[in-house]
């Protein structure tokens, strides 16, 4: 795919007030750890349980009408069900590629939505490489999961929303916006939202190529036989030139976390928070419980999923 | 106990205006069940987990200052966080009446609140005599759970945001609404609040006394050893005169669930909301599942509590 143009600061603001027609603001909570005050962002409560509902509206609308009447079928892997929501809110068909062992719920909501499912096998096929062949063959339109301008900004919405909602509360602005990195579509977008927090991305242990290649300072990809990891929504093998240049420029950093460090985050915020949040959704939430993450006044967490298989969930919350 | 007045549409409102002062209102969701548009009123959201913050705050605004001075202590059982949470922030000092095998978290959330816990053996003791003792002996004030009109206009709140919040989702006048009830402040709160909904109150099975009270038209306990139920925040064992009476006036109608269609209730609202939501505070939500009300467009569901003993929650999403 060509990369016609690079996310802007102005191109999340825009996405923020087309999004605040169509979606109210996700709630912000407030809650102490250790005597220090960190706000929440909940995007797990937003309709589809996930932040890539913002991405994708963006995405959609700004395709002209002829690409909409021509290209009636997008394609496109994690970002399922935001793009199903709103192809189906714009009239658009959409055809979701998603892997075969995802799980049931995702799969289910997306068909709900009225979308086609294309399932692959992500040990041996490429998602892109199946996901482009569709769209040649239909004459349709691909929409990738964050190697877009568009669903960069649009994911970027959050960090406005935070922003003002914090400052309503009279928080100030964000110190710190910690945020679960997979292809860095969220981090970026919110990385051009915040210009004035620092920037801390957080991923799985082993599937932390972010944070190797900020600290490199070129792209790095996840190592050959990743550890098996409980967070689906982060299992990216590699980030792209988009969001690696937005956080690289922003000099953010990247910290890595646990899977039992990620399953007593998912704990913690059922019982402190009374939130269902998936385990990609609950990486820095986890970076922050488990000190990898100093605390200040000022935090800002982003909680970005909530999606969850309730026999694993169960799991998690009887360890 | 001395009732000096009747709750009133006017206190509801001035509680709700109140409390707009202190509080964001809780986000109001939106879902389908079998095709039909629900609404839900997340209770469960308010910083303390429950609806009992609203009630709380009004009433301990209303005491008059030499009150307050005079009459640092205040002693309640159920309402526990609630007092806790309006009694810290007016400066107040708060003791709490809970029961001895209160669920942990809602005993230390109590403490974390500053409050002072006595314990009583629901099985043997009163929870009112002991109350009763204390305040008299320390020369406080004591704050009933629901037999007060400051209580029950306060709890109403939710029901005047929730509608407000519907009508700007151009739902309408909510047709009609399902709320959890206990000794039943927050059934007669929302009752008053929504004059023109019908009302249906839902307890768990063995617990319906409101229910068979309002099918009687004279207030009738729980009977002789009433089974276990997992909905702590509901086993009252006779609800009050103010609040017979508002929900008597309103038509209001009650109806019994079972453990199991809670326990599903608790899961639906993990999968399909992703929230956390506690037995007594499903209890609602289970109804309409169960088929016991029927669906029909604007209804609203109130989530009333969202405090869970992990354990117990992990057993129910594991079921």
């Amino acid at each position: 795919m060509t990369i016609l143009r690079q996310p802007t600061r102005a191109g999340v603001r825009d996405a923020a007030e087309k999004i605040a027609r169509v979606l109210p603001p996700t709630p912000l909570f407030i809650s102490e750890i250790k005597g220090v005050t960190v706000a929440f962002k909940a995007e797990s409560l937003q309709p589809i349980g996930a932040f890539k509902i913002c991405g994708a509206w963006h995405r959609l609308t700004a395709l002209d009408d002829a690409a909409r009447k021509r290209c009636r079928r997008i394609f496109l892997g994690q970002s399922r069900a935001g793009v199903a929501w709103a192809a189906k809110r714009l009239g658009m068909a959409a055809t979701i590629v998603m892997p075969s062992h995802a799980p049931r719920l995702k799969r289910e909501s997306t068909l709900a939505l009225g979308a086609e499912v294309v399932t692959y096998d992500r040990a041996t096929e490429s998602r892109e490489v199946i996901a482009a062949g569709l769209a040649e063959a239909r004459g349709a339109t691909l929409v990738p999961s964050f190697d877009d301008p568009w669903i960069i900004e649009g994911q970027g919405s959050a960090g406005i929303e935070a922003a003002a909602q914090m400052a309503a509360l009279g928080l100030g602005v964000p110190s710190r916006v910690i945020i679960p990195c997979g292809g860095g579509g969220l981090s970026a977008g919110i990385a051009l939202a915040l210009k004035d927090s620092a920037i801390t991305v957080v991923e799985p242990e082993g599937w932390d190529d972010m944070r190797r290649s900020l600290e490199a300072s070129w792209i790095e990809p996840v190592g050959p036989n990743p550890p098996p990891t409980a967070c689906d929504l982060l299992q990216t093998l590699r980030v792209s030139p988009l969001t690696f240049d937005v956080l690289s420029r922003r000099d953010a950093t990247g910290v890595a976390v646990t899977e039992p460090e990620i399953a007593a985050a998912q704990r913690w915020a059922a019982e402190k928070l009374r939130l269902v949040i998936e385990p990609g959704g609950a990486v820095g939430l986890a970076a922050v419980l488990a000190g990898k993450v100093a605390l200040e006044p000022g935090l800002l967490v982003i909680l970005s999923g909530g999606n969850v298989d309730l026999a694993a969930y169960a799991k998690v919350m009887a360890a």
